[in-house]
């Protein structure tokens, strides 16, 4: 037997279920599928119930307990009243479960020990004539049935178990990486677990697979994989560029010599603060952070905004000399900015070059307007134009960090923070104060891996 | 009498020269040409003697005390002979001289308090038949003296010392500024001192004049000035790009605002090291100075070393991520490259992007030469590609200046000293020591003026 097949094969032992996890999920999702059909009785309509997601495609990752119940009612329902049987359906069901809201209401809670999302959608005939997200579920649930067989189910977990491995399994938009049934696609469409990695290995980003053939619009995004079911959607529009480099790096790197622990999350020990000073000590950089409260949302709403911020952070710094080495983001309780820089600190002055001295109108006002100025060294001429050495506004990163944030493009609720002065600036050893909160994350810093 | 016209009568009383210096010049001259006919005699070959240059024509400024006396010998003549017999009546006439070396071997000396340069060349009847560039000479001197009388002339003498006090006067590659044979072919051109400052002010580098349109050459100069004399020739070649734009400021705030002032060099008071200590302080910049002995050469070969040197400097200090605020060089019986930073040191770590991780060969390789090294932070992946963060090789720009500046182009001469290990480096307030030889250099240096 091969490395290769050594290693799938112990991996295969954590990933399958148990005939007995098997079973009991089963049991457990055919008591909640009779209460179901019980709350659906008492109801003014018809409908029926449908289990879907990785538990339905016997896909699930062994330990996952998450079980998806879909009530379809008729298409020609009113949203309103779709929306009021469906929790009516899910509160009889999950009696100590709540309300949630993505595109439209469902309920959440606990059942036998399983997370149970029971979620109201439309019965239709066609994708094409989906209403909400959700209703496009089925479709995709029937689709993938129809092509996975017991092999090709055992394959996707071992996939999933490698993307979770390497950090790149989820389309929440903190993680921006491979979606579950984008996993199953990939699996079904190559033909195996084997067959994805050799394949993902050969990517030449922007990698584009239609399996239907049926794509009707074209997307800008680094990996594209036309819904089967909907020629207008790509399944991996929010994979990050850098999750499909990831993607590529492990699979050649397991293809070349498989090792088991790419199929272990890493969860490095955390640094304390003494491990963070002897970091920057060695790099000799200035780290910068911008810390808050974390602003109370989800975190599909909550990641975006920090990215966004960080990038905004970063490129404002940038602007203004103080040179970013890295930058980065991470929430708790508290949320964090960080920006390490190669440059903390610019002269009192700087170079600000006028027009080319010929240009008559706009060189004479720039020269009049420096002329006699006794703040700045100047104005001179230098290769043509006229130069002045004026005051910098800003001559410290924290100076930038602390009055000049707003100019940069932050994420709504950050601004807002930042607005408020509800938010703290450390600068160099300061930061190694963060590791009481943030030391995984620091830790995961100052080891960065593909 | 305009602001303008009163100005300008008190600078023709400062550059206008008096009967009496006139006819002293006269007199030394025709005694300097009787004795050069005398020498001519005892050769075994005809020649003659011309007169040319500014006292030739009468647009010397007041006090200028320059000879330039031409013996034109056959063109049939060897060179060889042209220089032995040019020499042979050099000394006889000057035998206190001594013998230069341009293009080809002359005689430089004093008679009668006057700078005397005795200078042999061919007779031609083309300019075209120049052997060198002396040769040229008579045709730019008939030249001019067919076209200036002495309403002309004057206005020459006006603009040579406007072009004297704003520091644009001269074609030695120290200043890369107007020749006086330019300044006169401008006055000539535009007609007189107020139309050469009135086209000036107009001026749209690159700027293009022929007087005699029949350029047979293309001139990639921000000033071109075609020979009257030679259509393949660019008077104004030398002529640097900062210099055409400072006659352009000069001209057009002098029209606006006419000040006597402007005929004067400046001269600063020279800073003493407080008040360089003083500037630095203010400006909170990191000056660094390479400091050598001033290789003994005339100074048309030493500037362009220095002028290529001290690009060299910032260019290296720039790449190796120490910015430049601006440079300078100096020289004395030392020489100095002078470079103000706005960072001097870096951090002990440097990003390195690798290759996008899906070039495979490529990127393999990138990432098998850093996994596992325990000196560099990553590979990680960003944006598509490996990244590492490795050791910088050089942290500050004092390290730059002591080990790395041979990896620039240096002029020849200052690349030996550099290799010779004969230089120092000062940094931040150490430059301030050189403010005993440079101090004048260092007051221009700190209070730059168009």
């Amino acid at each position: 037997m091969s490395d290769f097949e050594s290693v799938v094969e112990r991996v295969r032992e954590r990933v399958d279920p148990t005939p007995e996890e098997r079973r009991a999920l089963t049991e457990a999702t055919a008591r909640l599928a009779d209460r179901a059909r019980d709350a659906i009785a008492d109801l003014p309509v018809e409908a029926d119930v449908l289990q879907v997601g990785s538990t339905a495609r016997g896909t699930w990752v062994a330990g996952d307990r998450d079980i998806d119940l879909f009530v379809r009612f008729p298409a020609a329902l009113p949203r309103e009243q779709l929306e009021e049987y469906g929790l009516t359906v899910g509160n009889d069901v999950l009696p100590e479960g709540r309300e949630e809201y993505a595109e439209h209401p469902y309920v959440k809670g606990e059942f036998e020990g399983y997370d149970v999302d029971l979620v109201p959608c439309y019965r239709l005939d066609d994708a094409t004539e989906i209403q909400s997200a959700v209703d496009r579920t089925p479709f995709h649930n029937a689709y993938l049935e129809a092509r996975l067989d017991d092999d090709l189910a055992a394959d996707v977990r071992l996939f999933k178990q490698f993307l979770k491995g390497v950090g790149a399994y989820g389309s929440d938009l903190r993680t921006q990486g491979f979606a579950g049934y984008l996993a199953e696609l990939l699996v079904v469409e190559y033909g195996g677990f084997r067959e994805t990695l050799e394949a993902i290995r050969d990517w030449q980003p922007p990698v584009v697979l239609d399996p239907e053939d049926h794509a009707e619009a074209s997307f800008d995004d680094p990996l594209v994989v036309v819904d089967p079911t909907d020629p207008e959607r790509n399944v991996a529009a929010v994979v990050s560029e850098t999750n499909v480099a990831r993607a590529i790096h492990h699979a050649r790197a397991f293809l070349d010599n498989p090792d088991e622990s790419v199929f272990d999350p890493r969860a490095p020990d955390p640094l304390d603060a003494a491990g963070v000073r002897d970091h920057l000590d060695r790099r000799a950089t200035t780290p910068l952070a911008v810390v808050f409260d974390a602003p109370d949302l989800v975190e599909d709403q909550l990641y975006p905004q920090l990215y966004r911020s960080r990038d905004g952070l970063a490129r404002g710094l940038d602007e203004y000399g103080f040179d970013v080495l890295r930058a980065a983001t991470w929430a708790d309780d508290r949320a964090v900015l960080f920006a390490e820089l190669e440059v903390a600190e610019r002269p009192a002055v700087e170079r600000h070059s006028g027009p080319p001295v010929h240009v008559s109108g706009h060189a004479e006002g720039f020269y009049e307007k420096y002329d006699g100025d006794d703040s700045v060294y100047g104005p001179f001429v230098e290769d043509g134009r006229y130069v002045v050495e004026r005051e910098r506004d800003v001559q410290t990163a924290r100076e930038f960090a602390e009055n000049r944030l707003l100019e940069v493009a932050l994420g709504a609720h950050v601004e807002s923070r930042i607005e408020a002065g509800n938010y703290e600036v450390l600068v160099g050893a300061e930061v190694s104060a963060l590791a009481d909160e943030f030391g995984e994350e620091l830790a995961r810093y100052f080891d960065p891996t593909p």
